[in-house]
């Protein structure tokens, strides 16, 4: 490799490095702050980046929060998921460790952070359909995962019962149920949501082993 | 009356009319765009009142948030509540009949307004705890009124099903699911949500009809 190749390498990984940096940045401030109250140069402050590296990689603030959207949809596997199914293998338990570890992000933050894409939808749905659209495809990836769990318990679970529309109402449930516990600065609501799913979903699972489909039979 | 009073008399009611006229503008506005990204000569411009007007009852525009919020909490019964029971005195068909009014709300708006309250809990939870404890007893008064309808319900739901717990479900779902309707800009998510919810309700009244308990009886 000549000596210009390998400068040539060193500035693409320092550029590459850059962009990492603001985008990790700006994922951070806005979660805790909202895209709206982020201000551009608190992004570069923190970041430790000048102007013209950011509109070099980003044009707009805008550009960023999609470049943010598109990181989380990396981090669901690694952030999300695996370290719940690394611990379990049984599809029922995957989905309600998943939801457990939402509780837990609650209880470190005092209830004041919970999931990054909700603020998201709320905030920015009707402001950009660009990002209206990334935030979709954040849902529709940790639905499609939690819809996979469902469709491995295979026959633990009634034939009738809608995997595809089950799969909705929990991601809804944890949505939901982080609102209701970040506005009151308490885990209950979320505790409650979640255990009454639990309820649900243990019926559906007696109904399959016996409880009703034997005494209806 | 005197003059002097009858003058009085007016001046109050002008004064009134011009305080109310702020609050519905401003509780338009916030909806529509949410409350970061109105701004305060919108709010003048579309109510014609002057910036005086303004903060002689309103110092902050949290103060005017706050005014928005209280308004919400009058509005519940005639607004959300009142539509819905007056149409039917079954308690179960009440509770879906305002699930069914927030699914009228995004069909009217091609998915793009929802619940007011649940915007303002994401936005606003960690900015302002007075804001947040406001969202926080909208939150309430709606979760109460559902309580009491599922509390009506009386032992056609069983014993053991916690109705505090349930009503949180409830309104979990209302939110979760109207969150990603707006997302995905399609009603499914909502319909999906309120279906599964629906599954779970009807189970319980089945299991408390006959289904199971004779059964395991």
């Amino acid at each position: 490799m000549t000596k210009v190749n390998q400068s040539r390498d060193s500035g693409t990984t320092q550029r590459s490095l850059t962009k990492q940096r603001l985008v990790e940045t700006a994922r951070e401030l806005f979660y805790q702050n909202g895209y709206e109250a982020t201000g551009i140069k608190q992004i570069l402050a923190k970041a430790g980046v000048n102007s013209g590296s950011l509109y070099y990689f980003f044009p707009t603030k805008e550009d960023l929060l999609l470049a943010v959207l598109e990181r989380y949809k990396e981090l669901l596997w690694p952030m999300v998921l695996d370290p719940v199914f690394d611990r379990t293998g049984d599809p029922i338990e995957q989905v309600f460790g998943v939801l457990e570890g939402y509780r837990k992000m609650l209880l470190a933050t005092y209830c004041r952070q919970g999931c990054p894409i909700g603020n998201l939808a709320l905030e920015m749905s009707e402001k950009s359909d660009a990002v209206r659209k990334a935030v979709a495809e954040n849902f529709e990836g940790w639905r499609v995962a939690i819809r996979q769990c469902l469709m491995d318990a295979g026959d633990r679970l009634p034939a009738d019962v809608d995997r595809d529309r089950l799969a909705t109402l929990i991601l809804t449930t944890m949505e939901g149920g982080v609102m209701q516990a970040r506005a009151h600065r308490n885990l209950e609501p979320y505790e409650a949501s979640v255990a009454m799913l639990r309820d649900y979903v243990d019926r559906l699972l007696l109904h399959k082993s016996g409880g009703v489909s034997e005494c209806a039979g």
